[in-house]
């Protein structure tokens, strides 16, 4: 283990009112400690690396330049916010980051005050800003709101909603451009190629030009009536950028890596009449270590590393991903059938769409962070008769929830949704668990949502899903390796709204859909030593249900579990559904259901999630037993 | 009654390939006609006009220019499509729209195959359309995509998510923006200034402009390095529009209403040899009919008029509308408390928010059509101390459930959530029914749900909002007026997760959410004429429930019947799911849960969608009644 690195200047800086203190000479040496800080932590704990790597400069000189916490400070996603942190008194601690208990690996509001609003999804910072800048102005309180966003970013669809709202902020509003040229993967788009045409067509704006720009730029003292005069005269000379005419000043590029460009020009920002201003900084992934300036993701994410050599602790072998089993059945569908095709929303490795796009590259389509856009896309695919594949994330998926409603379920349009990170994610957190998609398809007429038990299933799933017609389909699979399963050489096709039986018992039956299966079983073989003959069905399908199995378990059981790995009105609230509206708990039935807590759960161990969820075999061993025990006959006599 | 006009031209057009075989001099007189055929129809049926009214000349031009059906044309929102619905084979039924077994008041793709994508919620087109252009360009078919969408839908995130992937279409992709400066309300927002800016500082394009800019613009046939070489040069000059730097070649302005101007034009787009295009195209909303040019909102919906007069049918009197009880109360509200402030997106008529914008024009935001950047501006909003109300269609706030989820339940901000035509929506069908809120919301941690079951109780709900720092909180609503209540003067605030009693009994328990109330009251009544004593409550909070409630009721009732105007997933879920929780089924128990039903139901009258949906008194005591008559004793033998 390498010792910690000195830090003689940073060890004086606990909040950034210290920073404040120090002479500007001085702060090349504090960004040059707090990027030796920064890789040490997460060589220690793992984490997102390169985001941080270029923004220690950027963080540095806006703590200097602007009155943190009450000009309000919010970092886009919040995984380049390690830097923030270390300045923002959490240093302590930077060494727990997203480990049970420990800091989060984003912004986060419990943490600090320096943290006005916590991130993870994308896209989100210049709507908060503006939140931020619009309730000061109304409350007469002194501080700016300042958003830090990245190219990657901008291309979701509420940067640009928020953009276009901007101007009603005036000079309160700050949004800094971290363009880095990449986000997790290469950036895709219009946007970002208009982003490198503008920085490769310009010099780095100096104090010199920023001056004569910002003249230029920023009207007399305003009444309405000079206000239309600047107007029409911007109109006129229609030369602007895309952020100019939306309404935004803009100033860049600057070289984010600049002490001396970077404090200056942010300072002329602040103090700058009118707004709202858009800064365009350049930044580099990864910049100042190394390793990750020559990897190619630059070090986006890692595991835990050795500072030195930049070598990444290996992850222990073992089954392949979740993620690779449906790219790799994906290929084998394609190979076999041209209409079938890809979207990815940003996360081309995320959801293997990288490994099918090598193979398939024009049936594949990144589309960057849009996930609306890839689902009305997909839509209009489908309704084309292609067999469109949307690999999104479920946390993710959520922001196209419109669309999958209007676009593809009322059309009842044959959108395969190849839905990864289901259920709980360990060290993201409450913000990436898919904890809500069960709940949210299964309520739609017309969707067909599946759960993977194990990687064997998944391939049937793909598969399935690949020649189902009939309209909209979702699967969903777990982040992480599978169980070990051989996987299935020849897939079936899976009849649909049919769940299998995987081991016959006659007085407790357990309902698994998805993962929870394994647990399922292993509580079942030990009710069955307890003399508590137990049945195990893998559900496979939340909807359309499989009705006649409930049905009969139900009608031949003494206790019914039903076990999802999904917040409530999922699984279990279907089946609760079900056998009521066929009065099969009219007699007396001893149901539970089994699900996600009621809470949104902090990162940990994915084994301890569970565990805190109550969600592994000991818990649903305990509610058959609790439910056995329970005194019916005490509800009857209140009843009677 | 006005007779129908004359149109002896139109009567020649039943679909678009006869109106290729007219000559271009004849198209002036078709639109002319195709006009007073569209204002007829609609004076009978009521419906949108003014959006048809402005794209009449449009509809004739691309029919002619372009090869439809095969080219695939998406108008987007759709309420603009009736003169294309005309044109398409429906004009027999164009008597019949948004009736019930009518035609739709949108596209959809069941009525026609020139409708190849249906619509009703903004913003979808150009993702639909590139969908289709890429479908086509993989399975080698001819056809292009074709989207007409307004000014007003192009502030939405998702238009601008798929401009930015638009540049891989090529030149199979035609984007059509039909600029009328207004959706339903002025425009807001960044691009609206920019759209007015660049109408006004250029003249009209014309042919010979046309020519030279296109011939300017589109770049030699292209290998690799041309392309870059194309890139450089654009960026160099950096001087195009906003939409040539996402990646379109940009034409126009045009006149939409010269028939001179429009179809030579497309003509050249459509024979381009490089894409996309974006043709920019000056409409005047409500053009041709007097009384729709001079009204404010240019008859953008309107109820059955008089064709002389343009005098519309007048709603009967009445209660007031659940819309203005809110805004009325949340004004009250306003001039207590200097935090309370409103959003709207792009719907302040239809939210009331411009009544409350008429008296705190600081306090309230419309934001344009954005939902998500309007959800987390409220967001940011509580984070700073305000109290802001999201005043949202129910359908409309799927587009922000993400922002839901990530940005307000995560971090567990006070934001209100103001939920307007929740449950069936009567003419608009099912892409504007509010069927899915109470799932949705209800699954999320933190999250505090109400329905309102009469406008006094809407009166209570704002109030209680307002006062409630705790979390998100949502309160849902119909479409239409009140029960005819008197308002309460001095609001309660009620205590979260209590329900009340309305009707004791002892034998059955009405368990209602909202509005269904008064027919849960009605078949109370006749339950009891029956010899059933029958107790009602009305739950108002679907989360967090009334469990105690709940539970006396449940031990002291032989049946329990849930009963909500939402989706599978809702309240009955969460009752189910509570009650199998505690046990309270365990020993026998007939409960029922009455819902919307698994499917999307077609516009029709109020009062038939809810006997459709089974929500009608009637169908209430049936379902007493079976559950009664239900043979638990045979259950419990297949037990056995």
């Amino acid at each position: 283990m390498t010792a910690n690195p000195a830090t003689p200047l940073l060890d004086k800086v606990a909040i950034p009112s210290d920073l404040r203190k120090l002479e500007p000479g001085q702060l090349r040496q504090l960004a040059d400690e707090l990027r030796s800080e920064m890789i040490s932590a997460v060589g220690q704990t793992g984490g997102h690396l390169g985001s941080g790597l270029g923004v220690v400069e950027l963080t540095v000189a806006i703590h200097y330049v602007f009155n943190t916490p009450d000009d309000r400070l919010v970092w886009d996603v919040g995984h380049q916010a390690y830097p923030h942190k270390i300045l923002t008194g959490r240093r302590d601690r930077i060494r727990t980051l997203r480990q049970g208990g420990g800091l989060s690996g984003f912004t986060k509001r419990s943490e600090s005050e320096y943290d006005p609003f916590g991130a993870a999804h994308s896209s989100t910072s210049i709507s908060a800003a503006l939140g931020f800048a619009t309730a000061n102005r109304l409350s007469g309180k002194p501080g700016r709101g300042i958003a830090v966003i990245g190219d990657g970013a901008m291309s979701a669809g509420m940067a640009y909603e928020a953009m276009n709202n901007a101007r009603s902020a005036g000079n309160r509003l700050v949004v800094i451009l971290n363009d880095n040229d990449m986000s997790i993967a290469p950036p895709v788009g219009g946007l970002s190629s208009y982003l490198a045409r503008l920085v490769s067509s310009q010099q780095f704006l100096h104090m010199r030009d920023f001056a004569r720009k910002i003249s230029r730029r920023l009207p007399e003292p305003l009444h309405k009536a000079a206000r239309k005069t600047d107007e029409y005269a911007r109109g006129l000379a229609m030369g602007g950028t895309l952020f100019e005419e939306l309404g935004f000043y803009y100033v860049g590029p600057i070289d984010g890596h600049n002490m001396d460009q970077l404090v200056p020009i942010l300072e002329n920002v602040r103090d700058a009449p009118e707004g709202p201003c858009l800064v365009h900084v350049v930044t580099q992934k990864g910049k100042g270590y190394g390793p990750a300036e020559q990897s190619a993701d630059k070090y986006h994410g890692v595991q835990k590393f050795d500072v030195v050599t930049g070598e990444q602790a290996k992850s222990a072998g073992g089954p392949p991903s979740y993620t690779n089993v449906f790219a790799g059945q994906l290929i084998k569908e394609a190979r076999a059938d041209t209409r079938v095709c890809a979207i990815t929303a940003a996360m081309p490795s995320g959801t293997g769409v990288d490994k099918f796009a090598n193979e398939f590259p024009d049936r594949s389509f990144d589309v960057g962070i849009a996930e609306q856009h890839a689902v009305t896309f997909a839509a209009g695919l489908a309704a084309q008769g292609m067999r469109p594949f949307c690999a999104i994330y479920s946390t993710f998926l959520q922001r196209a929830f419109d669309q999958v409603v209007h676009d593809v379920a009322i059309q009842n349009l044959p959108v395969r949704f190849a839905i990864d990170r289901a259920g709980l994610v360990g060290a993201d957190g409450a913000t990436h668990a898919g904890s809500f998609d069960v709940t949210y398809l299964s309520t739609l007429p017309n969707f067909v949502v599946m759960a993977a038990a194990d990687e064997a299933e998944l391939v049937h799933m793909v598969h399935t899903a690949a020649h189902y017609d009939g309209g909209p389909i979702a699967f969903r699979y777990p982040r992480g390796s599978g169980t070990g399963l051989e996987l299935p050489e020849n897939p079936e096709r899976l009849a649909i709204g049919k769940g299998r039986i995987v081991r016959e018992g006659s007085k407790i039956a357990l309902l698994s859909l998805g993962t929870r299966l394994g647990e399922a079983i292993k509580a079942a073989d030990q009710l069955d030593a307890k003399g508590l003959s137990t049945t195990v069905a893998d559900l496979r399908f939340a909807k359309p249900l499989d009705e006649e199995l409930i049905r009969r378990l139900m009608t031949s059981h003494e206790v019914v579990v039903t076990i999802e790995e999904g917040s409530i009105g999922g699984l279990g609230a279907h089946v609760l559904t079900m056998a009521s509206d066929e009065g099969l708990t009219d007699a007396g039935l001893k149901i539970r259901t089994m699900r996600l807590p009621d809470l949104f759960q902090d990162q940990d161990k994915p084994e301890k999630q569970y565990d805190a969820a109550g969600l592994n075999s000991p818990q649903i061993i305990e509610t058959v037993l609790k439910a056995l025990r329970h005194n019916s006959a005490g509800v009857r006599e209140a009843r009677a």
